[in-house]
């Protein structure tokens, strides 16, 4: 299946505590921000936010298996983090096909993250990649 | 500690195809890239290659725990996947201020990694923040 500019993608998902844990253990990123309620009652957030990395995750998850899907090579992605992410509570990526090379095969697709209850922006972004198979 | 322009910090790091195994559990990024080795064979890179995105959390881990450290808020990040990496070679990430708004106690921080040996870099990107305590 070729993929065209114009083409989109939802997709709804969400991040428990143990997976906050388990991203923190993974990479090293034990900021208390993410980890400790204590000192985050003391930070603008007042509650534990996702790592935005964690959140922003779903970008891979969506081009490496869904949109375009399997075989995806990434080549770049900028994110801008617009707001705190949250554990247990749904939210909604939307992916659009901005532009495809099929001669390099390669295509950038803008990702926007946002709580699936009230649309509110959390995560943007645009992934750049190579997929021999879509593109 | 304040941070200022130029100031640079160092770390080596590696992935265990264990690690790689945890990151597409946890994200749901299964992409056979990653974790069929007769999958990958089939591609250009011949042998199953980390996650960009798990290769790219070394920037999270850097900034929200060591340079500048704890409290960090991302604000946005820019990668380029150059070239791919692969589990059990040591990399070397080498962080480096580009720009302080004490102000705002914002900076937008250069990040560069690279195989340990060789030195040829795999991704490259600009981290901008915020963090209250070190800017």
């Amino acid at each position: 299946m070729s993929y065209a500019v114009g083409d989109t993608y939802e997709y709804t998902f969400k991040f428990s505590q143990a997976d906050v844990v388990v991203f923190a253990q993974l990479t090293g990123d034990d900021n208390p921000l993410h980890l400790d309620p204590e000192y985050a009652a003391t930070t603008i957030f007042k509650r534990p936010i996702i790592h935005g990395m964690l959140g922003a995750s779903v970008f891979t998850k969506i081009i490496g298996t869904q949109f375009p899907g399997h075989g995806s090579i990434y080549m770049g992605q900028t994110f801008e983090f617009l707001r705190p992410m949250y554990v247990d509570v749904d939210y909604k990526a939307v992916f659009k096909i901005q532009s495809v090379n099929n001669e390099r095969h390669t295509a950038e697709i803008l990702g926007e993250v946002m709580d699936a209850q009230t649309l509110k922006m959390t995560t943007r972004g645009v992934a750049t990649l190579m997929n021999r198979t879509h593109f």
